[in-house]
């Protein structure tokens, strides 16, 4: 049997976007890739500064330099916009172990999970229970699990093509792992990291404990999937032996800290504000490159590119280098907060905030309208292989800015190693590659520059 | 202005598949991100056997180590082609160094290019000739060239969105460089690596004299990014330094090596051959998980993921690890020589050769009915954000095969990074992402279960 295929593709489409678009975005990639000054912003902020945890004297240090830097560009005003942050600070390297009897003993790769109690200085010692999820824990029950650490050791899930879609259906158990075993009497939880790739690096992240009494407040830690996968099969073969955890991590009282902002006034439409961002603060295991040094970068970069192109903005343009997406969003918080007692308009935000990597596409938080014509403009991206325009979800820090009419954005990149780097150690500036954080810059660019000439569809 | 967009597409299609064959789609993708073998075969081939040039005991342990493997995955045969390949070997490691006065120097990093011959045991010393083309160079003159070594600095473009173009219009300078100079009196030949990072690594690759007899013949090494950059400076500084080269590589006589071929009869159609292949050897500085490590792994790895999903091909399938694609082919002519001359029908064959990152698409040789048929699968793929089906170029191995009739293609990963590990020390198993390696065994494999189901119009 042979099939034949026919095909009939009939397009009836008004496009909108003109020829002389398709050579602006070749101007685009063409200064983007010989001029972009992104991978050296991140080298200065990754390398010369660090991890930069809000609250922590980098991440003033983060400030400060973004500000000078911003500076630089050519905007009508840098500012910076107070805020308070919590300060959560980790302290000396934790310490863990797997004792399998007394005097044999396993040591584990692990880190405090942000916004943990500490264990006390001697640590914490007790039995392990494993569990999956919280339906498991809960039928475990207080006998099950009283006296014990609690070790929440669902995967995260391999055969999804989206690695965020897979940290999103595990990540409850670092966000709610602790405030949950409570319940059921656990003295400690620890946590298989939320890496897709088996090695030793634990990764932190935040976490809750909802409205717990510091009184109940039990030490939660990460560890490695490597550790995971050994703890796992020593549970098998020895239910009874117990886990050492040391921590002393500690919460401050919040203190003060900044967005930063730069404004260029539009020429035409002042009053309609595009805005890109990125946030600026990281956790303090790694430097930061890719969560999120290379959206603050690949932002920071894009004035710098109309400039050198002599490309004069249409409406205002805004960078937001947000403060404290990790462990609180209070900088998205303070933002839109004044935007709106302010009353600004803010027609299109654009985030980036999932890693460094080769552009992907773009999701989308917009109306039909204007989605339809974001659709229209895809052909412009195809030839740079940025094929995927999404619907749903744009970013932590620019998502409080949905008005049902403006339009926000996320780009995205491919997402397959970001997990391998996320929160952990290994998240460094080697860990980027120079033509991929700068094709991210060109994407950002290049739509910002579509939604500057053609405004969105009110 | 205010421009409102209207979009109507209207599609007549008759798309070549069935809901069958999405859920097909699934159960491959499940199956190959939960238990594909490519990781760990690739682990044994990188890290047991490591860099295996053409004539190299390595190359033959690779020849054995891929018979055994195939030989344990249910195929109905597996056996060796047996062929002539060229034996070159580097010898010590390279020294270079510039001299910008007596007893000033700077050391350079280098290796000989594949099929350069020694220098003097001493090394050449010569004042050096910085050109971009073999244009410049004819202009220059033997008046300006004679008696110099030729130093080719075009870099690859960063402003080509495919690193293959930019390798391809780059590397006359590597292959024909030598053969170009030495019309004109030169006494060597280095030249930039052909690699669009910043770096300290000197990429190898071949090279040819062409008719050149032994007497004529001069030496050519590449250096690395890092020190093209910094002789070109210096060479503006002091256009008198002296450059010196030494390098004890050496042409043997040719040596008897192997094709791997393993074969599963098809069950309904069993003249109908598709091939999955890449090549087995690897240049000599990194162990070639990338190139083409990955390949070979990939290719391998199809008809594990068919068994465990109990799927039974209906056509045969030939899995070929091909020989000395690296410096001259010979396994890919001596294959196509055969099948010629049994008159065997390749209805479909498909390389991997272009690095073992995200699979972006595919790339096709192919009549306009058969590409239309293959188009009309993009659907399926682009779920799992395999979104480039190019018409163009398949891959070296498998080239021979085209008939007109048939149908090559050659896997398409990212290819932003590719270029940085490429022929060079660092292409190393570390630099192998296992999620991406897989999803690229994954796409082969659909892409292989399609063709399997409905062969080619014919």
């Amino acid at each position: 049997m042979k099939i034949i295929t026919i095909l009939l593709p009939l397009f009836f489409t008004i496009t909108l976007f003109s020829q002389s678009d398709k050579e602006m975005f070749k101007k685009i990639f063409n200064t983007t890739m010989s001029s972009s000054s992104s991978y050296e912003l991140l080298d200065y902020l990754s390398n010369e500064i660090g991890g930069r945890l809000s609250g922590s004297l980098n991440a003033e240090r983060a400030v400060k330099w973004g500000q000078e830097e911003l500076s630089k560009s050519g905007f009508d005003k840098v500012w910076l916009q107070k805020l308070m942050v919590p300060k959560w600070v980790r302290g000396p390297k934790e310490f863990a172990l797997i004792e399998t009897q007394p005097g044999v003993t396993f040591n584990v790769d692990a880190c405090a999970l942000g916004g943990s109690v500490a264990t006390p200085s001697v640590g914490i010692k007790a039995n392990v229970i494993e569990v999956k999820s919280f339906k498991e824990l809960e039928e475990l029950g207080k006998e099950k699990v009283d006296g014990k650490i609690v070790f929440f050791n669902r995967p995260m899930r391999s055969d999804l093509i989206s690695t965020f879609q897979a940290y999103g259906e595990a990540v409850n158990q670092r966000t709610n792992g602790a405030a949950e075993a409570v319940k059921y009497g656990a003295i400690g939880v620890i946590v298989r990291s939320m890496s897709l790739r088996l090695d030793d690096n634990p990764h932190t992240g935040t976490m809750s404990y909802g409205n717990l009494p510091n009184s109940r407040k039990i030490p939660a830690a990460a560890i490695s999937t490597n550790a995971a996968e050994k703890l796992s099969d020593l549970l098998v073969i020895n239910p009874k032996l117990k886990f050492l955890l040391r921590q002393q991590c500690k919460q401050y009282k919040d203190v003060v800290s900044h967005n930063v902002i730069a404004e260029i006034k539009g020429s035409e439409y002042p009053d309609e504000i595009i805005l890109i961002g990125g946030h600026l603060d990281s956790w303090d295991l790694g430097d930061g490159s890719h969560d999120d040094g290379a959206g603050i970068v690949q932002s920071m970069d894009i004035l710098n590119i109309f400039n050198k192109m002599d490309y004069v903005p249409k409406r205002t343009i805004r960078i937001v280098l947000f403060m404290n997406e990790e462990n609180g969003t209070r900088g998205a918080k303070k933002y839109s907060e004044v935007a709106k007692k302010n009353n600004l308009n803010h027609i299109f935000a654009l985030e980036s905030d999932a890693g460094g990597f080769t552009p992907r596409g773009f999701s989308f938080t917009s109306n039909t309208e204007n989605f339809n014509m974001i659709q229209s403009w895809k052909k412009l991206f195809e030839p740079y292989l940025i094929h995927s325009f999404l619907l749903g979800g744009s970013g932590a820090d620019i998502a409080p800015l949905e008005n049902g009419n403006n339009v926000l954005a996320g780009l995205r990149p491919d997402s397959q190693r970001y997990f391998d780097y996320h929160h952990a150690s290994i998240d460094t500036f080697d860990a980027i590659n120079k033509r991929e954080l700068e094709l991210g810059a060109f994407a950002m660019t290049s739509l910002v520059y579509l939604f500057d000439k053609y405004g969105i569809v009110k």
